[in-house]
Order: C-alpha cells, then structure tokens, then sequence
C-alpha cells in the first residue's frame, strides 16, 4: 500500500471540500486551496465551509489556503476541483511549482468552450509530465459530507494512481471503485446534464415512469454512442459514472439543469427560464457543443438534437416529443443488434 | 410490411389485456385466452377488464374467449403473458393446435423453479417447430392502458418475428425497439424483481439519494456479470429491458418486491412481511433460485447473497450492508477493468 507524504486538493466548492474532509477523516493531513485567503481563515477558525457546506463541520486536519505554491509543491496527490471556466488558468498557475511524476485528480465536469477538451485533457496538456485521472459518479456534495453511504469511480491508466485514490478516500461510507477508461467516466460526467434537461421538461409535461424510464435509457444509449464516438468504452455507461450520475441527476428536482428543464416544459423561453434560475446551468452550454460535435462526427444523437431546437429554436415542445416518438424504429442497444438489422 | 391475418394473446392479466388493446387499437382484430369464460363474457360485454385493469375502458376489436384452440389454431403471431406457475401447462395444453412456423411471444418474467427455465425457453423446449421471441421493458400496464409514453423491448432471433411484433404494436404512444439477445432481455426483466426488494430495503433503511443510485449500478453490474455468465450480452442490460426496467421497478413503491424488501427493512421477518403483503413477491423466489446457480456457477453476486442471508437468514439488516461496504474495493465495470486488476 502507498503511504502518501502530502496530499493537496484545489477549489473550495462544495466538492472540493468533500474530498479534503474525507481524505482529513482517514487520519491524512490535507492542504485546502482557495482562491480567497479571507475565506481559507474563516474555514480554518471555524471548521466548516459556511458558503458551500453551511453547518456541517470539517475536520481540523483540512487546512486551507490561498497559497499556491505552498499547496501543490512537492504533493504527490492533488485533486482539481475548479469549475471549468478558470481550470486552465488555475493550473497554468501552478505548473511553475509542479514536477515530474506528480498524480493530479480532477473531479471537474465540462467541457471547454472551443476545444472541445476534458478537464482530464486540460490536465495533461498543460503537465505533461504528470500521471492524470478523474473521480465521478453519484456524489452528491451534501450527502457525502452527511456521511450517506456513497460509491465513486476513480478513473486512470496510472494503477498508482487509481490505487493511491482508493487508499486515501476509502471509509466506511465511501466507496471508491476503479476503471482504466478515462475519458467515458469523465464524459459521463459531463454529458448527464443534458439529460437532466430533459427529465425536469418530461416531468413539467406530466409524464408517467414509463416514459422517465425510457428517457433515461434512451440518454444513456445516445450518451454512450457518442463516446464510443470519441474513443471511450461503452461499458463504461453501466458503470457509476454513466448510468449512477445519471440516475441522482435525472432523480434530483433541485439540480439546476432539471430546473431549466422545467421550466422549459411549462412554456417559458431559455431566457426566461434562466432568469428565473439566477444563474447559467452548465448543460445548456453542454447541448450546444454536444449537438456541433455530433453533426461534424455524424453521430445519431436525436435526444440532444430535440432538446436543442426546444432550448435554442423555441421548437414546441409537444411537437419535437412526437417527432422523437415517430421517428424510425430501430434497435434497442445497437452495440447488441445494429441500427437499421432489426 | 408483413400483413398478419390472425392474432392472440393468451392470459387475461393485466399485460395481457394491454397487448391485446394495444393491437386492437392498432385496427388488428385480436382474441385473447382466459381461463374463465364467465369473465370473459364480462370483458366482451363490457369492454373492461374490471379485475386487472378497472376504470380503463378496451377496444371492440379485443374478443375474449376460454376456447384455446379457436384462439391459437392458425394465429401467426401468439403473445403469451401466463404466470410463470401455470406457464408450460398452458403451453402444453395448446400444443396439439399449433403448427410449425407459428411466432410465441413471452411477455411472462420468472423462472421456472427446479428447471431454472426461462419463459421463452418453455416455449421453445414445448414448441420445437416455433419461432420464439420476447417483450420486456418499463411498462408499467396502468400507464400504458392510460396511453402514457411508453417504449419496449422485443428480443428474438427471428427477424420476421421482431418486425411483425414492431409493426403490430408501434403506435402514437407505444415505441417497440428490437434486440437479438433474448436470454439476456428476458433475464433482464427476471433478475430486476431481486433489486426491488433492495430498493425498498434501502428507502425502509432511510438511505438517501447516492446511496440509491449506487446500488441500483451495483444491482445493474451485478445482473449483467450474471447473465454474461448464462451467455447474455452486457450491453443489453444498457437497454429499456435492462436499466429501464431496473429504474421502473426500483423507483415505484408500489411493487410488491419493493414492498416486501421495506418491510423487512422496518425490522420484519419474511413471513411477517408476506404476511402483511397478503400474497408471495417473485423476487423472494428469484433470490434462491438464482444464489443457487451463482454458487453453481461461482459467479460473485455480493448483493444476492447479503440478500439471500437478511430474507431467509434472518441477518442483521445493518451488518449485511457494513459487509457490502467494507468488501475488498474493485473495479467499476469488469468488463472495462477486470476484478483484481485495478
């Protein structure tokens, strides 16, 4: 077993918290950054992250700071918990202080606006001396840090990596599991908040469990056509991080995705439905690159091409339902019978 | 387009009566089996099957009738949706009226005790000179009798069968996709009754949100190592009949395996929990049946052996999970990652 000297986590969102709490919890000091040094001196006099994780109270051996360097020098493990818009210039900060052999973890769902490229990706580009992985699965932040028995998938081709992962964050209720397709877990990740758009619209329209069972079944096939597309394996998607995520994010009416959604359902407009949120939800912006991607790789993705005319084109939402219901039968799992051989 | 001149389905459950509409109202005249003629004429008279389905009125073209060879003589295509106890006395008692080239479609889920057959097998083993097939998916019969969206699966080697099935049945609200793995669709929608009781253990227990979706991808991995070892292909358990049915059956508190799994969550024994349920659950069956042939086929199935001990072992309900959680850690899907080479 590795016995690991520092371990470091970057963000102080609610999920970087968690995995500093969980890995301080199995008796291991870790080293929290934040960008706001105000913000890391409350976290280390009260023990509790009062803007992400209000009263829940965090170990004392998570210590937090704005310092860098300090963080990520000479750690042997780091995980990246940077929301995707500034996980680039994050960690271009931190290469000057990173050396070769470093294992870096990201637990960052998105995609990057014009390149097209995974957190994972971002990663290995900018360090490419340092042995990369992701985390994702059914994570709920706030039922972690309750202590919810919870599983995850810690995904690398680094065995050290993966191993290192699953000796600092494993407890009595977390559960970390291990796979070597890199890219299909952090896709996963990624494209379930498309899905989750379409669960909130399908409920707004009083749809049955039926039809929420075939949604979500009909996501994941498309989910992971494209990512064979794009060289992941499809098995992958019976996995945590495919149909696990999928599940807490089509089920959890609070997501912010399956409020945009809904509101969709009742007739409002993006804007209006945006606006009514108070924020961005990061799967609209998902749909958008997903749908361009798809037609330039000509995959057949007619769930996200639905949601796209419903979300961008003000399409009626009853007709591009119908549209989809109508639509040339074909195979179940076209990994088992090919479309088009039924 | 195959043009089907005759048409039936035997069994005048629940499902059976929603196949028979579904056809009817596709404009198909259709005769559907009952064991009891008096009810029978009731449907005929009434247009309603007032013990399954009450309240939800039925096409004229659905005729009732407990003449079995009026019903199956010269019918090209025969769904079969009898209970799995009285499934192959049903079959046998047909078989002199049948000829070869006739399609069997089994919309039946369980195993036959002692044999470990499956439905589509019986009809097989009985019917020799028969084309043989199977429906399975989330389909609620309520939801589908209500016309609420809904999407199946029909498995078959038969490529006459699966598009004489689409056709028949594919209408406005009810989508039929194909599949050529029908042990592993109709396996799908045997195993998924086990799960069941774990969901409504899980939700007695007051799991929360990750925790539910966790063990429904460990019951998902699980089901799939299962059936890849009876000879299924994984990826069909990515399909409605897989993970939909899974989703369907865990999510609705209403199932009687959900039910009797609660039960036993508050603290019940089985014979209390039946008790309480008024009439035996399928799964409780499945449970033996099937950690008898993994022990058999020394398949690892850490969830039907914890619910094997918990159901006729009276095990402690918190050890058997702290067990569960505390196993050797692993890889997320096998198929991607084999055990033991993480």
């Amino acid at each position: 077993m590795t016995v690991l000297k520092k371990v470091a986590v970057l963000g102080g969102g609610s999920f970087g918290t968690v995995i500093a709490n969980l890995i301080a919890e199995n008796g291991y000091d870790v080293q929290l950054w934040m960008r706001d040094q105000q913000r890391a001196d409350q976290l280390n006099y009260e023990h509790e992250n009062k803007r992400y994780l209000p009263g829940y109270s965090l170990s004392e051996k998570v210590v937090a700071t704005s310092d860098l360097q300090s963080v990520v020098q000479d750690a042997e493990l780091v995980f990246v918990s940077i929301p995707s818009q500034s996980f680039r210039d994050v960690i271009k900060q931190a290469k000057p202080f990173i050396n070769e052999g470093q294992m870096f973890v990201s637990t960052t769902k998105g995609i990057e606006a014009k390149t097209f490229s995974l957190m994972s990706e971002i990663l290995s580009e900018e360090l490419p001396g340092a042995q990369v992985g992701v985390l994702s699965g059914p994570n709920l932040a706030k039922e972690v840090v309750a202590k919810q028995l919870t599983a995850t998938v810690v995904a690398s081709e680094s065995q050290l990596l993966r191993s290192s992962v699953q000796t600092i964050l494993h407890s009595s209720y977390f559960r970390v599991y291990a796979s070597s397709d890199t890219y299909g877990v952090e896709l996963g990740g990624t494209l379930k908040n498309i899905y989750a758009i379409a669960a909130g619209l399908s409920a707004a329209l009083g749809m049955g469990e039926n039809t929420r069972a075939m949604l979500m079944t009909r996501s994941l096939a498309e989910m992971s056509r494209f990512a064979v597309c794009m060289g992941a394996n499809p098995m992958t998607f019976i996995g945590l991080a495919g149909v696990g995520d999928l599940i807490v994010t089509c089920m959890s009416p609070l997501s912010r995705n399956y409020r945009v959604g809904h509101a969709l359902g009742e007739g409002k407009t993006l804007e209006e439905a945006v606006e009514a949120l108070g924020q961005v939800a990061e799967g609209v912006n998902t749909i958008k690159q997903v749908k361009e991607k798809a037609s330039e790789m000509q995959v057949y993705m007619p769930l996200v091409t639905g949601l796209y005319e419903v979300v961008f084109n003000h399409a009626p939402v009853a007709e591009v339902v119908k549209m989809l219901m109508m639509n040339e039968q074909s195979t179940d799992v076209e990994f088992v019978l090919p479309r088009g051989d039924i």
